[in-house]
């Protein structure tokens, strides 16, 4: 049954709006482009996520508090942290069809030319003349690149280009209705700058002591030109972002543990470690002087899911140029001479990870088409093999029929289990029809009452992942789901 | 210790500030106008009361499921849901200060400084004009009354008023980069249409029977001229929206289904039953043939915390007529006449709350400055009397010294109870001390290794309330806590 990778990644996404996990957004309007929709079961095990991202961040680390920073923020904190500036993509604009594109991705799409055609050459040459280009942020020499290499637009087939302009990615709006002109505000591009902002605030008020870390979820917003791949590149977005503040000169330590940390975090869910890599930059951004990946094998190959920046003390060093407050911690600890550290700005470890990413790898990574054919009938089934603590329902009960009693005895453990847990009560259709429709979404536990339970208080417990079946008295039925959902697993 | 309700109102918003509730946002800029952060502690308590809300809601009725749907969605949406002609404020500039006020403002001061000088005769008439006015959506007429009644600018001081004119509460952006002009898109001001828009894609995917519900919590925003009293209106907001789909006809009946099973929800926390009101609304917004107000009593007044709307069948109507697509549900029970219902355009009970409102109630609500003096020794304390399922922090784990291996012990304690709770350590300071930070920030059980825990494994848990002490074993915690802080004592 093994598919090809195209296959499996379009079987993923239909699957997603079959159950109800994602939904292209406002889709009775034809939908709006780069923009979805969490259904009913994806809105579960999106929360999943955030709870085991937010448990193993912040309550697990005693130097780690979470905080909830608004979108909106002052328009100068965008100019301190250089995205008012620098934050563009380079585009283009064909004059016949008056499409506009992003200069560097119609380059990329020549170069995958190059190389299906077999000119390997000319691919790594004009490969490297770009990264050239692009580091020096030479915009002329991107058009000159784009003429050069004879680059058609795709719609108009001619190449009558217009300069090469820089497009700035971040949202912005109008706030306030003064007579006297209305104040610009931006749409946040990253959570990050919520956290820095609010440093002192968290340090003073939680009396917080280095090295200590401040973590949030949140939404982002980026104006992105070409958004690709169902829910991996979204216009709107939300990350989980933690910001470690360490001792100068500690950074490099910090950046190796979180590295270690936030792999572990991932494989805990019993991901396959081949799936997983690390890609260590070798270009560096401006404000970091070490930054890694942890990428993840999509049917598309392995991207980013994950990064770990050092990103020293860019950071704050801007806010407090610009803000003209001291972004600076009061150290009383004793360094090797005996003397307190004194005041500094602290230096950053940052772990960002989009949440939607997060969704999408979840998804692919539980998503199976599997061959349950016995000898005498051939047989399939979809299932999602997601950690019984992700999984957005935990049990389904089943009265066996509809009739002796079984559906009374049924909700009567469903209305018990329901206090602690996301459960569902289903009566329709064959009991092997439920099994499958369970299976597809993820439920890890099936609970089925029937005529022995009536009479001595037992039920059989079936099991997602092996489809074997148990049989358990009913009144331990909330000890056990509790034990094996649990995020004790997760975390210890 | 009695205090006028200003005072108390300011003490609440400092409280918040120093122990890492809510901050100003972006305050190292000197603030955003209308917008707030929240900090260590009021990320935790927010996610508190989101969860309760999401539980009570979703979890415990198997007939609500909840989606997460995106704030931006298609600018058709709006203009079908009527907030892009409709959802106005009348505004009038000062030609000599610049300054924008709304009209009714305006007028509403005028209103109360008349009742504040005895002219009740006055006042009574200008309230009549200014409603007929605003009813009939009469802008010229509005600003006669502005003229005739001699309101002056507080900036300029001068009646050098320009007309009266429409201006839209949301907030817009660009969208895309296409060359040839790009896309207005708006950010949601109500979640409730992202529900509307998914009403066939959840219908069907979760296969819901009607009556059914759709529950979402997002960010709505709303460019609001004038932001008043700390985070009760801000331009920034989160809302926690339901709405449930009934066969037309069961509509009353479901309206006042859910009125009661709101309020009981608000009052499952413990609130005083005084402390809220319904307010029927008689003036009734164009969609809706019922509407009421659950209303608190914050110290500035009965204000709107909730809101619970019969909106017929007018969003879904709606969305079919701009789409073009049938938002209708065939229903195949049968009626008194033995024959299915067949399809319609459900009815839609709404149950709208602000989440940020209720954050705010919460801490109003919690906040008590307590005289404790003894006969010995005068004494007070400040404490937050949360409900302990939404307590921020659960349990802090306190060793009496800081030596004889008693912070071993309490991190021993600490460790195993965090795998379940947000938990705190802290050795500084003397025990009454740490309790007196704990009660202020709501911290319903402190508990302390002492010798005697070394010799026998007890710890004492002193209870935030009561401030009295009862000594338990220690492998008994994790039960103690877990039973206590349980969300179940909210739910059944």
């Amino acid at each position: 049954m093994s598919k090809n990778n195209d296959e499996i990644f379009k079987n993923v996404i239909s699957h997603a709006k079959e159950y109800g996990f994602v939904f292209q957004s406002s889709e009775i309007y034809d939908g709006l482009s780069a923009v979805y929709d969490y259904g009913q079961l994806g809105a579960e095990l999106k929360n999943n996520i955030k709870t085991y991202w937010w448990k193993a961040m912040v309550q697990m680390h005693e130097n780690i508090v979470g905080i909830d920073s608004a979108i909106f923020m002052h328009p100068k904190v965008w100019k301190a942290s250089g995205h008012v500036d620098g934050f563009n993509d380079p585009m283009i604009d064909n004059k016949d069809s008056k499409k506009r594109y992003r200069a560097d991705q119609l380059l990329e799409d020549k170069i995958a030319r190059y190389e299906k055609d077999g000119k390997q050459d000319k691919a790594d040459q004009l490969q490297a003349d770009m990264d050239t280009a692009l580091k020096s942020e030479n915009l002329s020499e991107l058009r000159d690149l784009i003429i050069n290499h004879e680059i058609a637009c795709p719609v108009s087939g001619t190449r009558n280009w217009t300069e090469v302009r820089q497009f700035n990615l971040m949202f912005s709006t109008q706030f306030g209705a003064m007579a006297e002109g209305s104040e610009e505000v931006y749409l946040r591009p990253e959570t990050a700058q919520g956290i820095f902002v609010n440093f002192l605030n968290v340090q003073k008020s939680g009396r917080m002591k280095i090295p200590f870390g401040i973590a949030q979820i949140g939404k982002a917003f980026r104006n992105e030109v070409i958004a690709r791949q169902f829910i991996m590149r979204m216009r709107e977005f939300e990350q989980m972002e933690m910001q470690f503040f360490v001792r100068p000169g500690e950074d490099k330590k910090w950046f190796e543990y979180w590295k270690t940390a936030r792999l572990k975090w991932h494989q805990a869910l019993g991901t396959s470690a081949e799936k997983y890599r690390f890609h260590d930059h070798t270009k560096l951004a401006h404000y970091a002087n070490a930054a890694t990946d942890i990428e993840f094998e999509f049917p598309f190959g392995f991207k980013e899911v994950e990064g770990i920046h050092s990103r020293t003390d860019f950071d704050l060093s801007q806010h407090q140029e610009f803000s003209g407050k001291k972004m600076q911690y009061f150290d009383n600890d004793l360094n090797e001479e005996g003397k307190p550290y004194g005041n500094y700005v602290p230096y950053v470890i940052e772990t960002s990870i989009g949440l939607d990413r997060m969704f999408l790898l979840t998804m692919i990574n539980a998503f199976e088409e599997q061959d349950i054919s016995t000898e005498d009938k051939k047989d399939s089934r979809t299932l999602l093999r997601l950690h019984p603590a992700l999984a957005p329902v935990k049990a389904a009960i089943f009265p066996l029929t509809k009739k002796d009693g079984l559906p009374e005895k049924a909700r009567e453990i469903m209305n018990l289990l329901k206090l602690e847990h996301n459960v569902t009560y289903e009566e329709k259709d064959a009991i092997g029809k439920r099994y499958r429709r369970q299976d597809a979404i993820g439920t890890p536990f099936c609970i089925t009452v029937d005529h022995q339970s009536l009479e001595d208080n037992t039920v059989t417990i079936r099991h997602r992942d092996s489809m074997e079946q148990e049989r358990v008295p009913a009144d331990q039925l909330e000890r056990i789901i509790a034990e094996r959902v649990s995020w004790k697993n997760l975390l210890s």
